[in-house]
């Protein structure tokens, strides 16, 4: 089953806009076992359109075809692939009053040309899951095509991406030639290379090969992390669901707390509901990234009631006045400790008035004289148990990369410690 | 001339690395006034990429290929152009032992299948900018492609970037019918709409369409602002740099203060320079944006000697105890104004010890009982003037967007009345 992806918009030509889409949807079909040897930017040209539409379906089976789907006369690809089918496109009134509804419910007139949005091709269906105005399209083809098949999403990455995983990618692994129920999870890890994390896995991947159910795919995401992929074929919704259940288990058996959240939740996620199911606040003092862990926080949905702030010293004059922790630059360079980072972690914790703390100082070649190998980080954090005492941990880590590289891993390894952490103490 | 983008890299397909490269390429064509219809990503599988190149070839003037050029067996470009073109690939001396050389100025011994980096398709030259061990090629074609050229560039983008902007884009515009000398500058503006923009420009439009020379064209780039790229065509580079040189000088008259920065200056950049020319250090106080002043600040070359620190208040209570800022939260939300923002820039210069203080505040449904309408942000500096006197400025902006948007145009906005207020200092 091969599946390309075309991405329609000038803005994308242009430059305006960088495809994230057609990654997003390139990854889905890697992690669902699916091949996809192409991918195609064009602009809102409806010849040109057509052309990549169909010399797409001529050397693959299924097309992804995302964007083009809004209200105005530049949304071109319903008209390209109705044509191209040799089909009419007709008003499907159940699009229609969904769409009328959607302007209902925020008190506002429906311009006419929303309209468009509900014109399907005879011959197509529209995708249940329609999050915004735009319903996603099913379009099947006749010969020359004859058992391809065309998939049209609109741009906007939130409405796209619950159509693919929703619709798109088990009626792809249908086709393929699975009658089953497909079901996937994916579990995030942190800590591991590639190798080793396929070291790990290698004797189940040898023992899933042979039953065939669930499959595994891993895939790294850099500074998300390690994805594993586990994909399940099943007769039923309720036994995907048990499979899937039962392969997280023996997966996190084996993986251990290398294994960090699952889907979509990234680190910062997990940490930050870790501390609120807590009831805990959390501070920062950052040496050496530079306000990414902050700004990672600060984006993060939720992190409102748990994230206090940060004290970010670039400058190691600032680390020693405002967190008195010396020794980051000229000198001995031995502020790049552990000992160091906990005194920014303590110092987090009672100048920002929270309750978990966390620093971090590294070697980037930022400050004169440092004595530690570029890439060295050391990590802490400081966490309240019991009345009044707190627990203390601390690590070092050697990241490979330049200085930006090697801030971003710092940023998530700081974060993993505490994840970790808290996932070992009672709650 | 119709020119399209290929990049090859089996990474890009399945999502691991998201394809800036070609969208950066699209950018450039569009500033040069070449048409760019279509951008292709493809595996590391040389039937596919030689399919995709011929393709390309077959409906444009001429192809940029990026990726593929490394050292390695899955590095395949420079193979699968040769045989597309019908010719050998021999060993270029001049590169080989300019690739010897890289390695030996580094201490290192060179592995021997980077000399497969100075195979050259009999026919095809190399580009003379060469920042890395891969070269990039220039590769004209003969029938049935007769006068059309396969351009490879690597995958690195700074190694790229270089080869676009200093040999592509002026061989294009020559061989788009032009025999004279072709340069471009960017003029990078902020704080104006893009139709206030081309309001203004209206007129040097009309007049240069008269003269043809130079010609100008804008871009809307987000959170880098808006770029006016001038392009001159001379029959010498030192009328060529005159032209650009009379037309920077004309447009800056027309934008102002507008104009903060030139080419690949963005507003980081710019700000540094300002301090560090007046052996000036830098302070931030964030309230809204999360530490994304400070990540930016601290990403940026150069910015070790200036930039000091910053405290980033998420929450309002760390701004009323750390910051001495109340009114945030809870309360009558009077935090969100000027005089808050002044509070914030006095604080972080003096907590921080620093020469210029920042500050910001903002409603973006961060705090409850936020007074002020949502985007509403207040930014101020505080600067040194003569001995112990000091310059306070602040403004008040509403800016479009969810609450990521507004913090990331909120970064760039704070940044910028530094600017202007350093710009409109006598030094």
């Amino acid at each position: 089953m091969k599946v390309e992806v075309v991405a329609v918009g000038t803005e994308l030509l242009l430059g305006q806009i960088v495809d994230t889409n057609s990654s997003w949807i390139g990854e889905q079909l890697a992690l669902a076992g699916l091949d996809s040897h192409y991918q195609t930017k064009v602009g809102d040209n409806p010849a040109r359109i057509r052309e990549v539409l169909l010399h797409a379906l001529g050397r693959s089976d299924a097309v992804i075809c995302c964007g083009g789907l809004g209200p105005t006369q530049d949304d071109l690809t319903r008209d390209v692939i109705a044509e191209a089918m040799g089909s009419e496109l007709v008003l499907d009134e159940v699009i229609a009053d969904r769409i009328r509804e959607m302007f209902r419910s925020r008190g506002r007139d429906m311009p006419e040309n929303n309209l468009r949005q509900a014109m399907v091709p005879v011959g197509a269906t529209t995708i249940p899951q329609q999050p915004g105005t735009a319903p996603g399209l099913i379009c099947p083809f006749g010969p020359p095509y004859e058992g391809k098949v065309i998939y049209a999403v609109p741009g906007v990455p939130y409405e796209m991406q619950i159509m693919v995983n929703g619709t798109i990618i088990p009626d792809l692994v249908k086709r393929s030639g699975s009658s089953a129920v497909i079901r996937s999870r994916v579990l995030r890890t942190w800590g591991s290379s590639e190798s080793a994390l396929a070291e790990m896995l290698a004797d189940r991947i040898v023992e899933l090969d042979e039953t065939g159910n669930p499959t595994i795919a891993f895939l790294a995401s850099g500074v998300e992390g390690l994805k594993v992929r586990v994909t399940a074929k099943s007769p039923s919704e309720a036994e995907a669901v048990a499979v899937l259940d039962a392969e997280e288990e023996g997966l996190r058996q084996i993986l251990g707390d290398l294994v960090f959240g699952l889907d979509d939740q990234n680190m910062e996620v997990v940490v930050l509901d870790h501390l609120r199911r807590r009831g805990l606040t959390l501070a920062l003092a950052e040496a050496v990234t530079g306000g990414y862990v902050s700004a990672r926080l600060a984006a993060t949905a939720g992190a409102d009631e748990v994230y206090r702030g940060s004290i970010v010293a670039h400058q190691a004059a600032v680390a020693a006045s405002v967190l008195g922790l010396g020794g980051l630059g000229e000198g001995d360079g031995s502020g790049v400790s552990e000992d160091g980072a906990l005194t920014l972690a303590r110092q987090a914790r009672s100048v920002l008035g929270a309750d978990v703390g966390l620093g971090v100082v590294g070697a980037v070649g930022q400050h004169p004289g440092e004595a530690r190998p570029m890439g060295t980080v050391c990590l802490a954090a400081v966490l309240p148990v019991g009345a009044g005492s707190s627990e203390e941990v601390s690590a070092t880590v050697r990241l490979p990369g330049d200085r930006e590289r090697v801030r971003q891993f710092a940023a998530i390894s700081l974060l993993d410690l505490l994840r970790r952490t808290l996932e070992a103490a009672p709650s």
